[in-house]
C-alpha cells in the first residue's frame, strides 16, 4: 500500500496566529520515522463547512488522515460530528471514556456541565485512542481504503495518545515492517550551496538512504534517512555513505544529532582535561554566555573579561597602548595580544579573543564585518583568524562566536 | 471585496517535522492585524506536482494566496519556476536583486556559484519586495482577482520583508480602509495572572480597543488593538484605556511595543550620561551580551569582568578571600563586593553584579535559584537584592538578567 498521509489540524486560534501548530511537526517526526510519507499539512478553522471541503479535498489525494483538535466540550469543537456526518457513521457514547470524565469530575469535587459528556462522543466502529491526560478520547477507522485518526488539539494530551496507541494502530493496521532509521550530520564553515554542490551525485542518486540537507544560522545539517527491516543493516547503510560524504566534506563535520557546536567543544574541553577563557570585544559576553549556558562549565571555564573599549582592554585587560595605537582594537595584533593576555591573567590553559566590527557603522575606518579571532594555545602558541561576515549587528556576532567555536574544536582534536 | 487569504508554506522540511510553520503563525497575526481574514494554511513539499495542485484548489478558495519559501538557490526551490508556470507568466532577471547578490560575495569574498543567480529570478510584471537580509527578493502580483505573494523561507528575511514591503502592498491594492492601530504595553516584575486579574472587568468589558494580555520569559505585555478610520481618533482611544490600565498596574510598566528593558536601560544611560560595567557569576556573560545587543553600546557599557570561578573573583575581579570564604561566592557580601570592585576597575559611574545557583545542582548547600543582584550607583551607595527564582538552569539565568535590568531601571529613573 502506498501511504499517502496529510495532517489537518482544526482551530480559529491557528489562522489567527495565536499559537503555531507544533502538532503537526510532531505528528510529521513520528510519522517519518514510521516510514510514512507526509504529502500535506492543512488548518482550517473551527467552521464545519470549511472542514468539509478540507477532508472531501484530502480525501481525493491521502489515503491516511490524521486531525488534530476540536475534540472537547465546547460548541466550537466539531471535528468529530463533521466527520461522522461526512462518513454516514453514528456518534455514540463510550462508556470508559464517559466513565474516567464522570470520575474526574467527582474526584476534582466540580460540577460537570452536560457539555463535558459530549468528550465520550466517539464514531461508531472506531478503534478508541485513549487519552491519559485528558478527558477526551482519540479515535481511529478505516472507511473506503482511507484510515481516519482524530486525535484532540493539546499538545500534552495528543503526544504522549500518539505514542503510546496512534503508533501501534498504524503498525498493525498497515502491517509496517520496515523501521525508518535516520542520522543527523552537523558541519559548520561552509554554506548549504556549496555543501550541496560538493555531494549533489549523492542525493540525486542515493534512495537509501536519502540525503536531504538544510541550513540554519550559519550551519549545514544533512539527514541521513535510511529503510530496512533490521537496525543493524540500517546502520551499515547509514555509515557507508556518511563515509561516502564526509570524504569530500568531512573538514567541515563537526557531529550527530541534537549537538551544538558548544556541546562539542565542552566534550573536548572535558576529555583533553583543558580549561578555556575568552577575551570578548565584538561579541560583548556571547561566547562566555554560550559556553555557561552548558551544565557543568565551572569545569572548563574559568571566565573572561568583555573588553569594550579601549579603557578597559589597556586597564583590566592589560593590552599594551602601543597596540592599540598602532594597530587598533580591531586588528590581528590585538587579537593576539587579548587572547594571550586572557589566558595569562585566568591562569587557563587556553584563551580565546574577539575583536571586529560588527556596525552599524565602520569602526577604526575597517569594514563592518571583518573580524579577528585569536587562539592562544600556549604561551608561544597563538593562532589568529581573520573574517569577513555579512550579515545584521547581531548576526556578525552570532557567527564570530559559532567560528570561535569551530576553530577550538579543531584545534582541542588535534592534541594528542 | 470579501478576502478570503490562504498560507501555503512549501518545504519538504516542514513535512519532515524538521522545522514548525511559524511563518504561517506570523504571517496570520500581521494578516490579523489588517483584518484580513485567513481561512486555510497549507504546506506541501518541494515537489512541483503537487505544489500546482496545491495553488489549484486555493484559486478556488481563495482570493489572497501568500506563499513562503522555495526561493532559495539549490534544486529544490521551485516556487516561483511552479506559481509562473501555473499563471502562464516568464521568468525575468530583477537587475537591483542581481547586483546585491554579486555584491554580497565580492564581499564576503565567496565565489559565487552559477544557481546563485536564479534567486534574482522574478515573476515578470510582479511588483518586487525587497529582501534587506537576503538574497531571494520577494514579489507580488495580482492575476484574474487573485493576489498572489511570494516570501522567502527564513524567518529572519520574510518577517522585515513582510512588514517593511508587504503590509503596504496590501494597503494600496485592497484600498484598506479602516486601519488598525495597535499598542503594546509592556510590564515586567507582575505575573501574568495577577496583572489579569487586577483589570479583568477591562478586559471582559472593553470592546474597541480590545485587551490582549500575553506572557513570555517572566515578562507581560497587554495588546490593546483599536479599529478606526482616522489615526488620531484611535489613538484617543488607545491614551484613554492605557490611563485606566496604568492607574491600576502602572509600577510594573516599562515601556511600548517591541521595546525590551535592555532598551530602556540603554535609553537611561544615555539620558542620564552614566556608563556601567558588569561582573558576572551565575549569569556567565548573558547581561553583557545583552546590553552589547543594541547600536551605541558603545557609548555606556565599558565592559565586564565573567568570574566564573572562585579563583577568577581573585585575581581578576579582586574580591577578598576572606569573602569568598566566610560567606561564600552565593551571598550578599560576595554580590556587594564584586558590584564595587567592577565599578573601580572599569572607571564606571555604574556596577552590578549577579551571583547565584543556576542548578542543576545545589551550590555552597545554597538552593537552586538563589539569587542575589548588587548594584553599585556610586562607592557607598550600594543595593543588593535578593531573588528566590523558578524555573531551568537557563530560565533562572535569564529571569536574574532581566530582574537586574529592571532594578537598574527603576534606580536611573530615580536619579534627578
Amino acid at each position: 500500500m502506498n501511504i499517502r498521509t496529510e495532517i489537518i489540524a482544526v482551530g480559529s486560534e491557528l489562522l489567527l496566529g495565536q499559537i503555531v501548530n507544533s502538532n503537526a511537526q510532531f505528528l510529521s517526526q513520528q510519522l517519518a520515522e514510521l516510514g510514512l510519507n507526509v504529502f500535506y499539512h492543512t488548518v482550517v478553522g473551527d467552521n464545519p463547512a470549511r472542514l468539509d471541503q478540507a477532508i472531501e479535498i484530502a480525501k481525493k489525494r491521502s489515503n491516511v488522515i490524521i486531525f488534530t483538535g476540536g475534540l472537547g466540550p465546547t460548541k466550537d469543537d466539531l471535528t468529530k460530528e463533521t466527520i461522522s456526518k461526512k462518513l454516514g457513521k453514528q456518534l455514540v457514547f463510550d462508556q470508559s471514556a464517559l466513565h474516567s470524565i464522570e470520575q474526574y469530575f467527582s474526584k476534582t469535587k466540580r460540577v460537570m456541565s452536560e457539555n463535558n459528556k459530549k468528550q465520550a462522543l466517539v464514531i461508531d466502529g472506531s478503534y478508541i485512542l485513549k487519552n491519559d491526560y485528558g478527558m477526551a478520547p482519540g479515535m481511529a477507522l478505516q472507511v473506503d481504503e482511507t484510515i481516519y485518526m482524530l486525535l484532540p488539539g493539546p499538545p500534552s494530551e495528543m503526544r504522549p495518545m500518539f505514542q503510546r496507541y496512534g503508533k501501534e494502530y498504524f503498525h498493525n493496521i498497515l502491517g509496517l515492517q520496515d523501521r525508518i532509521t535516520s542520522r543527523v550530520l552537523r558541519y559548520f564553515g561552509i554554506g548549504e550551496s556549496q555543501l550541496e554542490t560538493d555531494i549533489q551525485d549523492l542525493i540525486d542518486y542515493q534512495t537509501n538512504p536519502t540525503i536531504a540537507p538544510l541550513a540554519a544560522e550559519g550551519e549545514v545539517t544533512l539527514r541521513l534517512t535510511a529503510k530496512h527491516k533490521e537496525e543493524k543493516e540500517a546502520n551499515m547503510l547509514l555509515d557507508e555513505i556518511e563515509k561516502k560524504i564526509n570524504e569530500r566534506v568531512g573538514e567541515f563535520f563537526y557531529g550527530y544529532e541534537q549537538t551544538t557546536l558548544f556541546n562539542e567543544l565542552n566534550n573536548l574541553l572535558m576529555e583533553k582535561g583543558k580549561t578555556i577563557a575568552a577575551a570578548e570585544s565584538l561579541t560583548g559576553g556571547m561566547f562566555s554566555e554560550k559556553v555557561t549556558a552548558l551544565e557543568g562549565a565551572g569545569l572548563v571555564f574559568n571566565g573572561s573579561i568583555v573588553a569594550y573599549t579601549n579603557d578597559v582592554k589597556q586597564s583590566v585587560l592589560q593590552i599594551d597602548k602601543h597596540i592599540l595605537d598602532t594597530y587598533g582594537a580591531v586588528s590581528e595584533q590585538c587579537a593576539k595580544e587579548m587572547a594571550t593576555q586572557i589566558r595569562k591573567l585566568t591562569a587557563s590553559d587556553i584563551g580565546i579573543s574577539f575583536t571586529g566590527v560588527a556596525g552599524p557603522s565602520k569602526q577604526e575606518d575597517k569594514p563592518i564585518g571583518m573580524v579577528f579571532i585569536a587562539i592562544a594555545m600556549s604561551e608561544d602558541n597563538v593562532k589568529v583568524f581573520h573574517l569577513n561576515l555579512a550579515g545584521s549587528r547581531n548576526g556578525i556576532r552570532v557567527k564570530a562566536v559559532k567560528y570561535g567555536c569551530h576553530y577550538l574544536v579543531k584545534l582541542l582534536k588535534e592534541i594528542e
